[in-house]
């Protein structure tokens, strides 16, 4: 194979070359969370950016990792086994075990790696080879397409769409965004190799139902397809709204990865640990990209998830356990904040899972700064201003669409309401005098 | 593009199929750290396989780990800067702008990563293309050769070569390991992209000398070559011998990735974090691929290896400083080990730096059992009986070499020594035995 740098470039220096960067990587450069989380420290702002709680995590957390620290026990501070410390899948099979509804061997069918992020990273660079296509499912976490790209997969892209009546709504809902079955079905071919699935979904809250479930998994058995399920937020529903795992749809078990992260589970982003669930057969997959890319995680707070794990597991039915009782504690905080945004002439769309709203900000402010350009969308230009200008961060919404559906998204934002009531009236009053202005 | 899944594949359920993995990584499924790890487990053996101390890290350490965790800052546990959490990033700055004798911008010139593995990943996708050579030196530590061939790079090797006169004797230095000036020359031509430099050396403990380092340097800039510093055994050298960065060679600054471990360097591989230094515009070639595979790393544990570079940098210059003094912590293991191999009848290759040690096994055993076939080296064979049959784990060196040259390695099997001594008079027991029997 000849290098894949053109001759000119060998006889430069290293200064004068403008090729440096792998071309798996070129057009992959910017990054909306680098940029506006660099932005919002800058400014100072009031940050409903990133999604994280700007509070405490539960108690019981912040114990079990003192009494943990605390018992210098001196294997904590050495390697573990390179994929997952067993304690942490002990612990994660004997939970998710209940939920599956079936025995998940530890050892063979749960890969942790250093968050849903690299978790999702392993899934996807293990199965695509270049030309192979992956269907993302719009508004997605923004991290998957660079993940596809990077891998030489192409991208496949269906949007959620409103149903036309919701958009005259002030306030409407996740739920009134959906997929059309035909255009879906028309996604799938002969070279699809995955779908990626995020329930409930980041940015929008959606939590897909059961039909919209089997509907997807009847084409991902149809057309052989492998579905990576990024759940991450599973703990995080509103209404009575039920969380399903499709792997656990009928035939779905072995053609599904779930994804699940530690810090959304334990309101504690900062331990960056997450685990992909899997059948054997693909979770090998898995540990092959990860035992490459960084071969094994943390071992001291491995060991502290895996204790709140079996905290939980203890209490797993009652209302004090933390993955039933976490939904209340954002409820009051979304009902609150939907009215604010409504309020200030901003059209909320309240999630029915996740703690992330998006609104329609294009009556907001119709102010011609913020037109979009053929460098920037009016939702990138909205937030850098109001960030600069208002000190409060939020994150544009076509951030989570690939280009040529950007328009898509461009009259949105969103907001993180997982958030101090200290913050939240801050940005409260930040977006009031904005309007009033 | 086609898909690169022969059609055959697509009508496969997905049981049948056997060409899930993407094709990057066929033929890298085997790692020998998963083999031998799993196995010394199993075997509960005495194991001085895996680079770890077995015992406590430093007192100020874990005094650190136990303050920073009582403090219950929130901020701690949510997420940090994606390359590099602030104080983490200054307080390396501060350090090694010392040890490269200018300022190394932290925001700019260090990028953190879930340890040295996922750094050298990061530098290595950044740059790589298919069909760009890479230059690595035998025997190297083992993903370096995985992480060119995923990102469809080819491997060209030079072996290290021992003075002939060292191989008659019973005690030999990791100093008589040397490269063949012109040999070196010749593996670099103008598809040559990087040369991954690994001093002090895992798994041969050889440090290079300054006049190695001119030379190597001298060769990078001739032929316009990037290169990968890994040195994550830093402060581990005996003997006087002086750890030497390449990248403060002249004209070496930008062109040189500089990686190192915090697992390494505090005695505390559990933490898994390591940084790479360079100038800007390398470091911000890591940064995208860092931020498309783990965005970022875990906040706590960054803030403690923080406190403890500003800890340890009050006292640079003190023999008490723990870069200072761990080296006088391993030389006694060190020496007493290669005593031990001695009088058993293996050839220890007494090491300059790190804490591993080669033993030429060659004479200790003769066993008809441990000859190579085309499964399997000798070495590879030898580790398994120890493993099962007299529970000490080694790992076998011809790991380090690739496929062709393991003939190269295959006399050796490598220790790790910096252990209890506890563990070391068990290993000890166990190797006199074996001898004896």
């Amino acid at each position: 194979m000849a290098s894949s740098n053109e001759e000119s470039t060998k006889n430069k220096t290293l200064e004068q070359q403008d090729h440096l960067l792998s071309k798996r990587y070129i057009g992959l450069e910017h990054n909306v969370w680098t940029e506006f989380t660099t932005l919002a420290v800058q400014h100072n702002a009031v940050n409903l950016g990133q999604g994280f709680i700007d509070y405490e995590p539960p108690q019981y957390f912040l114990d079990i990792y003192d009494e943990t620290v605390k018992e210098h026990n001196k294997f904590l501070h050495q390697y573990t086994r390179g994929f997952g410390h067993r304690r942490l899948v002990e612990a994660i099979s004997n939970v998710y075990s209940l939920y599956f509804n079936r025995k998940i061997d530890p050892f063979k069918e749960i890969l942790i790696a250093g968050g849903a992020y690299p978790s999702l990273f392993n899934a996807i660079h293990s199965i695509i080879n270049p030309g192979d296509e992956v269907i993302l499912i719009e508004p997605f976490f923004d991290c998957y397409e660079p993940m596809v790209r990077s891998a030489g997969g192409i991208v496949r892209c269906i949007p959620l769409r409103p149903k036309p009546e919701s958009l005259k709504q002030d306030i409407s809902s996740s739920s009134d965004w959906i997929l059309d079955k035909n255009e879906l079905e028309l996604m799938f071919n002969s070279n699809t190799r995955l779908i990626i699935l995020n329930t409930p979904n980041n940015p929008l809250g959606k939590v897909f139902t059961r039909e919209e479930l089997e509907h997807i998994a009847s084409l991902c058995q149809k057309y052989n397809v492998i579905c990576i399920s990024d759940e991450v937020y599973e703990w995080i529903t509103y209404d009575n709204k039920k969380h399903i795992r499709i792997g656990t749809l009928p035939n779905m078990w072995q053609r599904t990865l779930t994804i699940g992260s530690a810090g959304k589970t334990f309101s504690a982003t900062g331990l960056k640990l997450g685990w992909t669930i899997g059948p054997e057969n693909l979770i090998r997959l898995n540990q092959i990209v990860h035992q490459h890319t960084v071969y094994l995680c943390p071992t001291l707070s491995q060991e502290v998830v895996a204790r709140c794990f079996e905290y939980e597991l203890k209490r797993l039915n009652s209302s004090e356990c933390y993955f039933n009782s976490v939904s209340k504690e954002f409820i009051e905080k979304r009902n609150q904040f939907a009215q604010v945004l409504k309020e200030c002439g901003m059209k909320p769309i309240v999630p029915d899972g996740s703690y992330f709203m998006l609104a329609d900000f294009s009556s907001f402010v119709n102010d011609e700064q913020f037109q979009s350009d053929e460098n920037d969308k009016k939702d990138f230009k909205f937030i850098r201003y109001l960030i600069k200008e208002k000190q409060l961060a939020a994150i544009p919404v076509s951030a989570f669409y690939t280009k040529n559906h950007q328009y898509l998204g461009e009259n949105y934002i969103r907001f993180c309401f997982a958030k101090h009531p200290e913050t939240l009236d801050k940005a409260t009053n930040i977006l009031r005098k904005l309007k009033a202005h």
